[in-house]
């Protein structure tokens, strides 16, 4: 069959797969947020009736995953894949929310890029042939993070200025091989990226790298420019990770104001005393199955670049000295074929 | 394009990818165990020139990737793709070994069956036309392994007689659209299985009820029986799940004498104190990338059926009283397309 690379790390999908159906499934905060009526469910109690934050996040995944099936007039049993995972070591929310659903799984390990993965993994599984429909799913919840990855929230220590928030919440993106769209029409698959942040309490520095250069390959592979996209999104840069990607793209003689970032969207930055913006997994996957994917619906956008970041470090790597690697995925969403 | 789904959880390839290059890189004591012979690299020191046991993981990747290229003529330049991942939190064994490489990545998270996972989404990547070469990959490290899951080495904790033994070792495998063989003909994805065993250090019993799921599945979507295989390998269930397994399928009406188990295989179990066997990404990963394709490459097996076994706990899981999700998926190899 026909090669469908498109230069070093893209492809376009020969028979784009369709957005069949979208959830979105967030905590308090973000439900007090700009993008609160955006979102499918808004629970009050961020433990979601659990006993512990981590059993919380899994249930975040099982409610949007059966939100999505339900809008989508599917059930998990017609579902060929669930791709998922999460920021919890061993990806727990991931792993105990798809026990029991009874579907072929492939677990993804792409810290806040993984709502990108998915749907790049997904999207290609489908127009391969190898299925007809999937699960592209992911969550992160703060108080998970927040302990694993740095203190025990009862110390209440202080953020550092460049710090962001981990989002509470959960995103799912169910694909078909036929629908009438949205499509994802291109895939940019992520090279590591690390120009030797070491600041774990600065990810949207370490990141941006990563987002450029995807960025750069994206246009570059496909020929396209960023005025052929509506708006641009990167996952969770935050403020400052944003400006460094803006400043760049426009060292390279690209200027992109319809470039936003979903971790500056998901929270009023002045407002709700998120530092830099909201980060974790669920915070593009959220933005992405909220504002996005119903701008595509109501037809307020035509053509998005949904590009995903995630930092690839652990406490365990940060203690022994190491920068932080990146990645960005990018994902062509269009309402036309 | 046709669906190449055969059943609920199967596919067959139609264009198969050929194994283009394999190596092996594993610790001291694997290279005293009686498969010593079949593979690339045993390094005398387990921390491979490195600071920690993590950066030793992720240098044995790295030597991994580089002699399977090597054998494959090719450069890491010449990839698509690396699909790997690793059981550190994080994946910091895969996301250090990866930066520097500029190629492509998909980070997965499949526990113990994450060669059999990267084989599989790498195998339907380049089915499907999205490139042309992919380097599937996984490491583990008892002494990384054992620190993070229980408890440090300096304890000299006593070990349970059900417990394995966490193999140190990386196994790499370039898969290319053309080539003479062995090829990957076909794919069947494992769903999560969990029958409620919560004891972390019997991983064998917890993980061979998912091993059975996936060759029921695998025999009923392809119409083959075990007799077309002339070795069918699970991952790493060790001497009591293989009994397990064994017994599972005989209880079917099943026999399965071509039954093995990459655990089983890889140490002398009475000679090496190692009780039921070995465990970890690598195991079954060194095991294929030695034994099994050697003796396609020489002739000795024709068909085999590689099952990588996955247990998806974390400690935090199991301290919060949960049981083990499992998952097994299953890869078929052919020397004839």
């Amino acid at each position: 069959m026909g090669n469908k690379k498109l230069g070093r790390q893209s492809v376009a999908l020969a028979t784009p797969p369709s957005v069949a159906g979208y959830a979105s499934v967030v905590g308090k905060k973000e439900g007090e947020g700009p993008l609160a009526t955006t979102f499918d469910l808004i629970q009050q109690d961020d433990t979601f009736g659990e006993k512990s934050w981590e059993k919380a996040e899994s249930t975040m995944q099982k409610l949007a995953l059966s939100a999505a099936l339900d809008k989508a007039g599917l059930s998990a049993s017609n579902l060929d894949y669930i791709l998922a995972g999460d920021l919890l070591n061993q990806c727990i929310g991931t792993g105990f929310a798809v026990r029991g659903q009874n579907v072929p799984f492939y677990g993804l390990y792409g810290a806040c890029s993984t709502m990108a993965e998915s749907l790049s993994v997904g999207a290609m599984l489908l127009d391969g042939g190898f299925g007809t429909h999937a699960a592209c799913m992911t969550s992160s919840h703060f108080c998970s993070a927040e302990r694993q990855y740095r203190t025990p929230l009862e110390y209440g220590g202080q953020r550092t200025p460049t710090a962001q928030w981990t989002v509470t919440g959960s995103g799912c993106v169910i694909l078909s091989s036929e629908g009438a769209g949205p499509y994802v029409t291109h895939v940019t698959t992520g090279k590591i990226v690390d120009k030797g942040i070491k600041d774990a309490n600065n990810m949207g520095a370490a990141m941006a790298p990563a987002a450029y250069e995807t960025l750069l390959a994206h246009f570059q592979d496909t020929g396209r420019r960023p005025s052929d996209y509506d708006l641009i999104l990167t996952g969770d840069l935050g403020q400052l990770g944003k400006e460094i990607v803006l400043d760049l793209l426009h060292r390279d003689g690209l200027e992109v104001p319809n470039l936003e970032d979903c971790g500056v969207l998901i929270y009023d930055l002045e407002g709700q005393d998120v530092h830099c913006g909201g980060s974790g997994c669920g915070c593009s996957a959220v933005v992405l199955t909220g504002l996005l994917l119903n701008g595509m619906k109501s037809g307020r956008w035509k053509r998005l670049l949904f590009c995903g970041t995630g930092a690839l470090l652990s406490p365990t790597s940060t203690q022994q000295g190491e920068s932080i690697p990146c990645i960005c995925h990018a994902v062509a969403f269009s309402t036309q074929k």
